[in-house]
């Protein structure tokens, strides 16, 4: 019997970041950027106004006042990316849309609302402060700066600043394919109109999809496969091309005929173990595949086709290697310590994973409360927690008001 | 000049929750469950093996003991997906693969690792407890319950229940779909080998993508299109049949011509305002098409183009749409109180959006760093945030050690 740690340990120490590649920016949304982005040019590229408005040299409005309007001739209009060698003439202002370049000469940007609007000649009612309204070349970014560093996770913001400075690709770690396959023979598809008797819904393959995503990975379900090994290697074998991690649902009962457990003996190094946790302690973990050198070799994780017991083995071991291999730095859902409601029993030995509800805030401290019998936690209890109670090896008993470990699921 | 307050108001007056459909279940991930979901079925539909083991009547074990093994002939095999008609006969047992059918008659699970896993007989060291490693008909769930209320959010978890319950579709509000428009003849596709002198790179469109995204929405980017009044009237007639809601960034410029602004005039009900805040003070909002009865008309914003303004305006007006339509409650992004780090200016009369960094533990409190110039925020400052501080319309300075209002962007 190995130890949850044992276990996640190794499955950390064999897994890493997916090699990176470079991909168009709407795939490198939500994944981590494998090395430094350095800044080709200036942002924005020259001067530009900041305001729809007239520019000038600020120091020929400095005669507006309160008292007096000035007027200055329009030579030119300009609009957002307009050619960028016009000079300013002394004494004349030119109209410029907001992004458009500021002329050479012109220090600042009138805004059209301060102004008569003319297009012609325009009337000022105040000088104008030199800088103003204006986005000098350079402001945002230098040319040759690191402007987001290797490791950092790409959402909207960061998109915006690459796309900002043209980049159409970025390197990066791709989210990882997670291939998801269902064994049993008493698997039916949700919705089948005539299930045979005895069938049971598949459920791991929908939630893990689900379950995937949410780590921020790619799933591909491949659906049901019956208990027969020979269906079970070619489904393997065709999968593993497009695999960065195979996850086996089912087909671990030893009565049931260890398809699994055969199957995997002959294509790789996965090792089978009991792990000292409740529910789930039948694992199967590591790679296969990889005959065109061991870099090709696949994780593989095969769990427990109870959807309970698959679930939690998905948080516990399959979540944080995906998050690895995505290049998150950060592996592990947020935790938080919870006093106990009431009390409960736990396994000696085993490390207890129990559906709970976690309710409180970070001044009033939080309050635990596991869902159902924490003996034998049910796909219910499951779907209505915000958090699974981790109660230790040790501890064959979990006291009203104790202290309780507790792992928060999304949602 | 409306107030970021009305004009919040005036959109999620103007939007609801996106009509209901049934959709498949990988669909359905992420989406807000528009009906409650009744249980068809008790789950489990019969009694099963929660263990590999021999299913027993349990007062037929009470002989073993530590002292004396008890031993019994095995009648059958049963595996998961069995058929369920199986009597226990008096003094036998049933050999059972965990989540196979419990016979009639039998009321536990010796588990294999607790005998000498006999296939003709089987020997015991202790006695069997009634109800032990069985999972009774209805354990997890009984026909007729609500199983999930209307209103669930549906991950991993609650995708489990549906699909083991045996629903292969669930009805739900679907994720809105979004077009996205970038108005501007300056404007170039990033990646684009040879921009135009004076090109500025598209940047709104592949921030709002990812944006859209993690506002748990589905974008349809459209991309650039030139400052056109036909081009972008034929532009819009074609997509509004895909769209729940359309984003057009660009074209606000009263100097490019106002092309948004008389295309939208002839397209349907939508204002342009100016809303007092800070970056970004034009605003369009309101529905377009809907000829074919007002029930088609599409929301649709028009955000200024400049990155950071159309970033901010995202967060504060369109994200709370769009988790609306989605059918969420909660419209809003985390907030945080934080003392400020250092003072800054603010504009009167407007309320100020400014980036920035947000460091602490709800414990010792939050303090809030401004990053770049606060009067004007960058591109390269928005991408290093992790935070909008926000300063009230009244306020024209924040004093080092004032507390400030913050919503928590995501990363």
């Amino acid at each position: 019997m190995r130890s949850v740690q044992d276990h996640l340990g190794a499955v950390l120490a064999a897994v890493g970041p997916v090699a990176p590649l470079d991909v168009a920016l709407h795939d490198a949304v939500g994944c981590i950027l494998a090395r430094d982005l350095v800044a080709p040019r200036d942002l924005p590229a020259v001067a530009v106004a900041a305001r729809d408005g007239y520019a000038v040299a600020a120091f020929e409005t400095e005669g507006a006042g309160y008292a007096s309007t000035l007027t200055l001739p329009v030579a030119h209009d300009l609009r957002a990316g307009a050619a960028t060698e016009l000079r300013l003439a002394p004494g004349q202002a030119v109209r410029v849309a907001s992004g458009a370049p500021v002329p050479l000469g012109a220090d600042a940007v009138v805004p059209l609302e301060e102004t008569d609007r003319g297009a012609v000649r325009f009337a000022m009612q105040r000088p104008a402060a030199a800088g103003q309204h204006v986005r000098p070349a350079g402001a945002d970014v230098h040319a040759g700066e690191v402007v987001l560093a290797a490791g950092t996770r790409l959402g909207a913001r960061q998109i915006a600043l690459a796309a900002a400075l043209g980049f159409g690709r970025l390197h990066v770690h791709p989210t990882p394919r997670v291939v998801l396959l269902s064994v049993g023979d008493e698997l039916a598809e949700p919705g089948s109109s005539r299930p045979a008797q005895g069938a049971v819904f598949e459920a791991d393959g929908h939630a893990l999809d689900a379950a995937v995503r949410d780590a921020g990975a790619t799933p591909v379900r491949v659906g049901i496969l019956p208990d027969d090994r020979h269906v079970l290697r070619e489904a393997l074998e065709d999968q593993l091309v497009r695999a960065d991690l195979v996850v086996v649902t089912g087909g671990l009962s030893e009565l049931a005929g260890d398809t699994v457990k055969d199957v995997l003996a002959t294509l790789g190094t996965v090792r089978l173990d009991h792990v000292a946790m409740t529910p789930g302690f039948r694992h199967g973990f590591g790679k296969v595949g990889g005959e065109r050198g061991e870099d090709r070799a696949v994780p593989l994780f095969a769990l427990q086709g109870d959807p309970v017991a698959a679930q939690v083995s998905f948080e516990v071991f399959v979540r944080p290697a995906l998050r690895a291999m995505a290049g998150h730095t950060e592996l592990y859902r947020p935790s938080v310590a919870a006093r106990a409601s009431h009390g409960w029993a736990a396994p000696v030995g085993l490390r207890q994973f129990v559906p709970a509800t976690v309710l409180g805030t970070p001044d009033e401290g939080y309050r635990v409360t596991p869902l159902g019998d924490p003996g034998a936690p049910t796909v219910s209890a499951l779907a209505h927690a915000n958090a699974l109670a981790v109660v230790g090896e040790q501890d064959t008993v979990v006291h009203a008001g104790q202290t309780v470990h507790c792992l928060v699921l999304e949602g």
